[in-house]
């Protein structure tokens, strides 16, 4: 038995997506076996040009396919494309935000989600796209998340509701799993997709429930607090003890092997699992979006994989944005993207 | 001439504090050379033979100095004690909030800074208090900071608001520098002395200052947003471009080399310094407590130093808390108090 294909997504074309994609297949071949761009050959093409300007002998070839399953035909070092947008997008000015390439990597996320909802695919991993070239194409989402989110739920035939969804940020040391992300600090408080007693437990649900096939076991999940010292007994804030240890309660009603909530500013090195510093939780739940991602990149981006869990398909990405600042130099560092595809393939079994 | 002294206050005396202060002096003498305790002799007996019980010969002996100038004749592998506060603390049960504990600790940390104010000791380094135990005693301030900073307006003859203080925290790679600490998050964002431009510009006026004097030259100063991704142009929250930009602009004016604002949650990695990873800015001004906490301790509290900027006064302490759930076993670290000691005589020329 062959394992099934993994789609990587072509990103925001103007961004370094296309071209951390080329540099993976060049330099990461054996890692990408069995994975293919969902994307545009043209824009391939271009980024191909691009990581290898002064060596045309040398470029690394892309390879148009035809289906799917063509991925296993293709000879190593060639960058397998699957065309699934309508026209070429290798015309657009690096590093600026465009309707249309927004709208081109948002086409290549939802082809990708609804071959993996399909079973065409293993997984996908998604290249970065930037969500104000969204916004501008009209997608009404903030990011990937949602977008999968919704197409999960309309594939399942269930309301957005009932698909819940967490990002996980993980690296070599740290796994973290976040209440909210795309929100306001203001807003990750007080809205009610925030810090409520149901959306804690939820989060804690969903992360014991992928932790466990992941490790194969029932993970440890430490949970943090929202404020300083996570209130430190109701003197800086209340939500520890009017949502989050009910929610903790709840958890470990259910068989959850969880605790807390801990003071932030020590929760994350104390699950921090390292040579010689032996992690004390496998996951930790983050509150809201920086309190998780502040230390899992710490100490470099590049390490870290973002993980959606609670769908019903496998989907990573690197922690990284389109970083328009340096797109269209071939400067930019597949690391990240290549640990993306490796977890993603683990995942996908 | 010979430096003044360096009092470290005894900490609440249910805490760690005293025997961190007590294997401080007898694993790290040298470092440790002109400093003395501003406590209680007997809490520090206690603390000396807590650490040592097995080996009653060896117990590192405690000197009562009748004067802070006595310190220098102090022979080495002693712990040289001013008795500063009335009553004799040796009774306390360990790890428990307790108001007399709380009063001992606010007194030690009163008798320390009035020193300092008068030119008697050179600085001070502050062993952990409990918040809920200083609530207890009746003393009206959340922590050392704002107590420090109410005998400063004091003894010049200010109010509060003329004194600002910031809290920095640092270790070897990292040193940030925080608008606003012991408040909720909520208040965070929207308290009066949270987020605000003359708040942000303040607090770069104040490491411009003080790290100016540090490093002998200019600091490069970066600012984190408080949002995800910065706000992302206003996608996720409006105080960087309505309150965060402003203020770089203002302090860009009077000629503080700062930049910003970043995503919170790449700045910190940005500006780590250690080997390999040249930091790009000499500090980071953090919006929130844990924003720039978390980064600081991610790698190990025991690294870290907490600094107050803006006193006419040096003040260090080490980067953590009472921990009740280990004291009186002996078995706390030392490390971040020593390191504190260190940078307090590095501070103070």
């Amino acid at each position: 038995m062959t394992a099934l294909p993994v789609a990587i997504t072509l990103g925001d074309p103007a961004g370094i997506g296309p071209e951390i994609i080329a540099r993976a297949f060049r330099d990461h071949g054996d890692t990408l076996r069995g994975c293919f761009v969902a994307g545009d050959v043209a824009a391939m093409r271009r980024a191909a040009r691009l990581i290898e300007p002064a060596a045309e002998a040398v470029r690394i070839p892309v390879a148009a396919l035809d289906a799917v399953d063509d991925v296993a035909d293709v000879p190593p070092r060639t960058i397998p494309v699957l065309q699934v947008v309508p026209d070429p997008a290798d015309d657009l000015p690096w590093g600026r935000v465009d309707a249309r390439a927004g709208r081109v990597a948002a086409d290549c996320v939802r082809w990708a989600a609804r071959a993996a909802l399909r079973g065409d695919i293993a997984a996908l991993v998604t290249a970065p796209l930037h969500k104000e070239a969204l916004a501008a194409a009209g997608v009404d989402f903030p990011g990937h998340t949602e977008l999968l989110q919704a197409e999960a739920a309309a594939h399942v035939g269930c309301s957005v509701a009932e698909m819940p969804v967490r990002m996980m940020l993980a690296n070599d040391e740290l796994r973290t799993v976040l209440v909210s992300i795309h929100l306001s600090l203001r807003d990750a408080i007080d809205a009610i997709d925030a810090v409520t007693i149901p959306r804690v437990l939820q989060t804690l649900r969903i992360a014991d429930a992928a932790l466990a096939r992941s490790l194969g076991r029932r993970p440890r999940i430490a949970v943090a607090g929202l404020n300083p010292h996570a209130g430190e007994g109701d003197l800086f804030g209340s939500e520890e003890v009017a949502i989050i240890a009910p929610a903790i309660a709840a958890a470990l009603a259910e068989g959850i092997d969880t605790a807390g909530p801990f003071a932030p500013d020590t929760v994350f090195m104390r699950a921090r699992n390292a040579p010689g510093h032996p992690g004390e939780y496998d996951a930790v739940v983050a509150m809201y979006h920086d309190q998780g991602l502040i230390p899992v990149k710490y100490l470099g981006v590049e390490q870290g994989v973002n993980v959606t869990l609670g769908l019903p398909l496998v989907r990573t990405s690197p922690d990284h944005g389109t970083a328009f600042d340096i797109a269209g130099r071939g400067v930019a560092d597949p690391a990240s993207l290549v640990a993306a595809a490796a977890m993603a393939r683990r995942l996908a079994g």
